[in-house]
């Protein structure tokens, strides 16, 4: 894992306390910027971001523990790249390009885009009765997320905005979120996309099912392995491969957060190239951002996943950098400091 | 006050319910979207937003209730209009035009800039031991700031973003809270632009005798008469003709908040036209936004004044507008709903 630049984060410092403002004033604005110039290694640093969506199915839907049937996965790849989508509109309107992953979408027609990024993964298979993949599958979706940061990176990215798609991925990603920081899996459960109670029931027990079928392992890999998905697997890969690159990773919600955790969990010098970019009200999330030490930048009460809330952080990151970098500072700007 | 627009927010919500998204899952960001339909009457709303900085000096600033010397009011003027402030950069960013108002600066040169807004009043008298305005110096202030939302929004601007900048306000700002809470003036004070121990001691003093000696009046304009300032009354102008001119008003933080607090005391019909951009750290402000019944969008710690908080809120407003005008509804997609 590429280590922040340390001078990069000494000047940016040493810049904020002579803006023309009272120091500390901008608040988190400030603590952004100067990451930003960590991340980076510039002291005036300019976010240039990518949204990487990465979506797949989970065999744990049969089950019954999400609102939406399963086919509603592989039908909003085209709202990802054609537009409709929430992160289609909240990416389009901050001119961030999106990257979509298929990373094991049950019923896609092959050659169906030219844009999708294929995997050639199949969907995760039903954890509450085996491992959601297979130790090649992992590697492959490991080593594509890896690929894609490192893509990003050569192209002159320097911030991955990772989010997902998956009908039923809530369960696995509290699940991990279970594995991660010992919590009971059941009560970690959240609504999801809106679950009635017998919903909520069979997740709970689907999740303690899993973790229980599951969860005696040591390694985080092997954890995302048997308990995550194809979706995750990528994220993870994508998160460690941002470490790898030198540039920054925003976490959107629990599913993406879950996935960046299990990264981080595996090499743990990832964890100063994080950021959260908001809390969502899935409980488990909460947990994972302590587990973290992330405090989110928004509470906005967004649970749609897709990196939309990451993708609202983004405006946050862009004007936290903008205010770093055109501010004048007291002495330019002949206004008398502290009297 | 212009109410919102019924129909509008009908359409807005009804619409949120049908695009491509569990129901509610956008979070604040759907209330945003319908909130702009209500305020503008379109129910697929584009934000035009216009920042309005009023600036004024303080008698009270005498009293060593501020860290920094009053010279600094002046000398940020050309720091809000040139560029090199907070403000220019996060407005800039954003390509969002910047008018500025001398509503009471002191030692600013005659012809010193053509783009700034002058109002021809002097600063504001030391509360602590008179009135901050005469009548008729508040008839300017308020007539002035009624006048700049009518001619925003004849110019086309649908939203304003308010704030100020004054050494010293904090003060006042603090004394208006008290004013209309009945909470104790000493005891909401906070650290402003920073001061040190004696300092608080000073401005907690000061803002007990200004509420003790100006405080028993009935009339919120009054009060802002007497223990306001320039910036504060032209501001609450702004707001009440942004209500009257039926546009949005986005609220910074204590001072602008406090201004925005009084017109909404004198017209409550112009609470729903409001919203509130953030909370700062002031103990006086999260009372003020409890007194309003405003969730802050955004808590960043955030404390310098200059519309600098709702500024940031803006971003995600024009997110939460553009998710609403572009994504597409399920039955447009052709994806399934909850099973």
């Amino acid at each position: 894992m590429t280590p922040l630049h340390a001078r990069a984060v000494a000047a940016a410092t040493d810049r904020q306390g002579t803006l023309l403002k009272p120091p500390g004033s901008l608040g988190r604005l400030e603590e952004i910027a100067i990451w930003m110039a960590g991340v980076t290694g510039d002291p005036l640093p300019t976010p240039r971001p990518l949204v990487i969506v990465a979506a797949a199915d989970h065999g744990v839907a049969g089950e019954g523990v999400s609102a939406y049937p399963p086919a509603v996965t592989a039908q909003m790849l085209a709202a990802f790249l054609g537009g409709g989508s929430a992160i289609a509109a909240l990416a389009g309107e901050q001119a961030c390009p999106v990257w979509v992953v298929d990373a094991g979408v049950a019923g896609l027609a092959d050659g169906w885009s030219d844009e999708l990024i294929r995997s050639g993964l199949a969907p995760a298979r039903n954890i509450t009765r085996e491992p959601a993949l297979s130790p090649a599958e992992l590697e492959v979706a490991l080593n594509l997320g890896r690929e894609l940061a490192g893509r990003a990176a050569r192209q002159g990215f320097n911030l991955i905005v990772g989010g997902e798609m998956g009908i039923g991925n809530t369960t696995p990603a509290t699940c991990l979120t279970a594995w991660l920081t010992g919590h009971d899996a059941s009560s970690l459960c959240g609504r999801g996309t809106g679950i009635d109670d017998a919903g909520m029931e069979r997740k709970r027990q689907a999740a303690a099912t899993a973790v229980a079928l599951h969860g005696a392992c040591d390694d985080p890999l092997e954890a995302l392995r048997r308990l995550g998905g194809g979706e995750l697997a990528v994220l993870a890969g994508v998160a460690l491969g941002a470490g790898e690159s030198g540039i920054g990773f925003v976490c959107d919600g629990l599913i993406a957060t879950a996935a960046t955790a299990i990264a981080a969990a595996a090499e743990p010098g990832l964890i100063p190239r994080l950021v959260a970019g908001h809390r969502s009200p899935e409980p488990a999330h909460s947990v994972l951002l302590d587990h973290l030490g992330l405090d989110p930048l928004l509470d906005l009460q967004m649970r749609l996943g897709e990196a939309s809330g990451a993708a609202v952080a983004l405006a946050l990151i862009r004007l936290a950098c903008a205010a770093h970098r055109e501010m004048k500072t007291f002495a330019d700007a002949g206004v008398a400091g502290p009297s």
